[in-house]
């Protein structure tokens, strides 16, 4: 007999229910006692004891249903430690939740911030198995996570649609892609899209490089220029600055992303009429992609089989075409970058796409 | 023989190169000789004669691409009046392009502004023949327009997404929906997308209303509310303003859309956590939905046989499923907007939806 | 206080659940009180008393969802009048039912098979409302069914992934698109999939005629030729067979469809490498179009409104741009075809497609 | 200065155009002088010296385009050898072609008969690179394949559609995948569609077992069951077989494809109504998902690389997320199969799913 919890956090994604489903399909079918409780809208869930035991039938035709049945919610890690404004100690509350309801294991279905919070539970003696959910694919200890090939899908659709309209209008359109700190999703949605230019949070933009590049390709006869800009992307000279001051900057800037800051930017540099899009949320949302639906059901298949062989403590990832375990504490705080020396960057630089470096 | 110029005008959408084809192949194939030329980038290609001869290849393979392969640009009829900075009178080149050319007739493809020009050059003695071009579908004399159904299937995919996000998080989400000064857009794809609450135009809103909609939703156990908010939505106390004082309202407007502006309302007036999305450009782009193929084909070809029969002056328009003409000076400058006591909204009202008034 | 029955009845199709989520929204959002029993799996659920009194939930998050949350099944006319297996007097035990739940109406949703069956109720003296339902979009007394547009979304979809193959290997290929014993489906995916040649029910086809388009298109220059053919497609030659003899021919026809008897042909008399593609039931399947939700959704909101006024004995249809109401003795047991000397039959054959006659 | 020949081989899939334009691109920014020679329809345009020189303008705007813009061919390996009916010598002429033309290289895209030709020519000398271009991802020394993924996104589209259908109807469905004598494609969609049954050629199905599991699911109280059937299926008697008996069965079968006969099968043991669905070519069409449009680019990309350093030879594939040269020596004439003991075949049954073995 098995007592298992399971709670999704942070951001939503696509494929959430099909990760869940993965695992719980596992338990139900290994021929073992399994009982598994849903914790809703993640951590707070946990900490306030709001649950609900599921059933097989619970696990019935969500595979291609996208966000979480469980519902979710952000609960940053810094705040996770400091009482509640109700008093509430979180840790000790979650920990009383895990002990009353005598549970074997906690699977959290999360991203970076979610780790940090499972690593703690963990060093409270805790067991837990987490998945590696972000549309981001910033996770360390895994070439991929899930929710990123659907994401790379709603992006690459955005740029595309963009498409006819620049080209009809001969016109310079930024498409700005989510990604948080990192270059994943816009490097792959914007060599998708037929991007001319990405920027990256990784790769550093010079202005002027960015400029140049747009008025060499007027110049070739190119009546328009796409920008895929990871949200995320910073300038050369933002860079240098300190973390505290660019936040600082950053709140001052008076458009709602940074897109808009970089139109205004080849608007002053080049001349350029530059229009902004910002598909924004819609790329977490809507039904997985056959991609992530096998992807993640197949690592809540690796989930349950660890629950059922006893093994807790990891993050179940997939490294070189293996589904492999990563002990949490090295997955914890830890951000998987886009190395600008890579052989992907490398490739896209010579079918002629601009970094802006 | 008949010698025919071509244009598109305006924001581009969906299914103009469809449309265009439509007219070529009904000419090329009618057995009389015809010579079609493509003028470049709408009203100026007609002004600077920069044009094509176009051949029967020009018109293969163009049905299901989006945009215009003639290009276009937005040449505001204000503007079409007044001699360029280059002292160009600019009616007059167009006339000149024209004749010089032997033309029979000019198939203009265009919205409302575009109509605007279209008729002061029949007024001017040109045979102009125009199609319905606009996402919007606020043109005078026509059930429907070109654009507008794959307008609404990429608004409703927004929202769609956005459902499981709202679903997951419980959040309150506004997406924004283009539409320019009328509403059609945003209804529709309001109520395919299951939105709760829709604003538009024709409907100012009662933001207190608004804001007691989302509250009897979250009574009732709801944990999310989705609003479809036309990008021309308008308060009833801005209804109240002269155009005057309301355009000056918008432009020392913080925010980059109205849509900003009501979500800051909603967390002033109930405390709500608001989150805005804008599809924005993708509305127009990408490849036509396969209503607006058969209807802008169908509008083309029966442009092209009223130019065969040599009939003049008019819009081919779609009222109570024929195919009708529609003179000019009865389309240019009118609006066709939602009516509030239409039984579309009427129904929606029934389906529980909210217009905030 | 009203008591409802509601059955979905034939093959299922996209939006039956939009329309009676639009029937059930509109009833009990009214004030009036209201109770509605499901019935599983149409008429089926009303012989032998299987329902489900169903709540505002049930009526939730199912807009978007493809089939019929209900069940249903194909139920012959012919059937329906002789006893079962079981010795049943069906329409004896659907009355039976009706007055043992005391309901005041039923609300049926189907095409022309259930709307025999539903006339025949009526004249049992039932209170009927109907809906019109069917991909085929051939019932009478209505402008338009719901699920055809979302049909003729999914074949264009396939008319287009073909034309790439076809274009890459110079072949000539037949799509096979339902539609029962009529030709909109056909013509409408026909004519946005930029079909060359579309042959229909309502138009036999000279085979001969086929083979020389084809012939004329590769001598054109044209390496490929794609056909839209529809299930109930018919040459010429069988057109003047009586039903019974067409019936026995097809029982003995080797292959499971029409299309591959029209492949054979062509081949024999064209020498062409001919290959068929059905894309078959997923035709009937998936989320219903945009188009189709907000259709669907009027349609069941004006059902709704009809039983709360006490109209009975009626279809709801379109006509016109209006809703209107159609006696159901008007409806059952026609069909609505297409009209080979329509527009749009004209602008079709103006574009240069051949319907092989 | 290089001059290269370029053709696309075997049945057409999507991202051939992508993969093409890396490979150009790649070539054509590198400073270096490139001369780069498109063959017309496969091994056909180089038998026949039917090419054209191709500019950078061919290049764009064909991302995201299906098919391949210099036609193919299937061209059997066996037939390459004798001469043809006008009395070639292939071989000879292809070499006379080659040499005529003074070519560097010969960059060929297609899947594994294209590649037993391919390295048939570099014995007789020639310099050879190639992609590794198939829906089927059968091709060995590469972990993927471009024209995979979105063959799996289509089929899975078909097994969606099907299941609103199925679950409405309470039927069995088969839905018949595309995949050659492997089962990657069905695996693949049968997991992401959710189909119950996944029947592969690498695991040779028990009809009766197949029977059982359907019964089961009744039994449990589920209305309907999928099963994703590979055209390469293969029952357990069947595959006692030698290759000659089986292919004489398959001759003498009177229906189109397998999954008829597996209907037929279960229809005469469980007495189940089973119909059939057929994506076909559909599988192969329209444009490439963002995943393939990326993997084709980079793979073309290291091609056009490989060719600048004079390596030639290989194929460019994946292994372990490193591009990697795969001597063509090892990948002609040897297939990659699925391993019935491979880690995703174990997840899958987890799940639930039975391969009827």
């Amino acid at each position: 007999m098995k007592r298992i919890g399971m709670l999704t956090s942070g951001g939503d994604c696509q494929a959430l229910n099909a990760a869940m489903r993965g695992v719980a399909k596992t338990l139900l079918n290994s021929g073992e006692k399994v009982e598994i409780y849903g914790f809703l809208d993640g951590y707070q869930g946990l900490i306030y004891g709001r649950f609900r035991l599921l059933s097989y039938d619970d696990f019935s035709g969500i595979l291609t249903k996208g966000g979480t049945f469980l519902g979710s919610s952000r609960t940053p890690f810094k705040t996770i430690q400091v009482p509640g404004p109700d008093g509430v100690d979180k840790v000790a509350a979650m920990k009383q939740t895990y002990y009353k309801l005598q549970l074997d294991c906690l699977v959290i279905l999360g991203g970076n911030g979610t780790h940090k919070t499972a690593n703690l539970l963990r060093t409270e003696g805790l067991n837990i198995v987490t998945l590696p959910k972000t549309i981001d694919n910033d996770l360390w200890g895994t070439d991929m996570t899930f929710g990123f090939q659907s994401a790379v899908d709603i992006a690459t659709a955005a740029i595309d649609a963009i498409h006819t309209t620049a080209a009809s209008h001969g016109r310079v359109f930024i498409v700005e892609v989510m990604g948080h700190k990192v270059g994943w999703l816009t490097l792959n949605a914007g060599i998708a899209g037929g991007a001319d230019i990405i920027l990256i949070p990784e790769i550093p933009y010079d202005i002027k490089k960015v400029a140049k590049k747009i008025q060499q390709r007027h110049e070739r006869g190119s009546r328009f220029t796409i920008l895929a800009v990871a949200e995320g992307a910073i300038s050369k000279e933002d860079a240098l600055l300190s973390k505290k001051e660019y936040k600082k900057k950053l709140e001052n800037y008076k458009y709602p992303s940074v897109s808009y800051e970089i139109a205004e930017a080849l608007s002053k540099t080049g001349g350029f009429d530059v229009r902004v899009t910002v598909p924004g949320h819609t790329q977490r949302g809507g039904s997985p992609c056959p991609y992530d639906r096998v992807f993640a059901s197949r690592l809540g298949s690796e989930a349950g089989n660890m629950i059922l062989r006893g093994e807790y403590g990891f993050m179940v990832g997939y490294k070189n075409r293996e589904m492999v375990k990563v002990p949490l504490e090295e997955v914890a705080g830890k951000l998987k970058m886009v190395d600008p020396e890579s052989s992907i960057i490398k490739e896209a630089k010579m079918l002629g796409i601009s970094f802006g470096d």
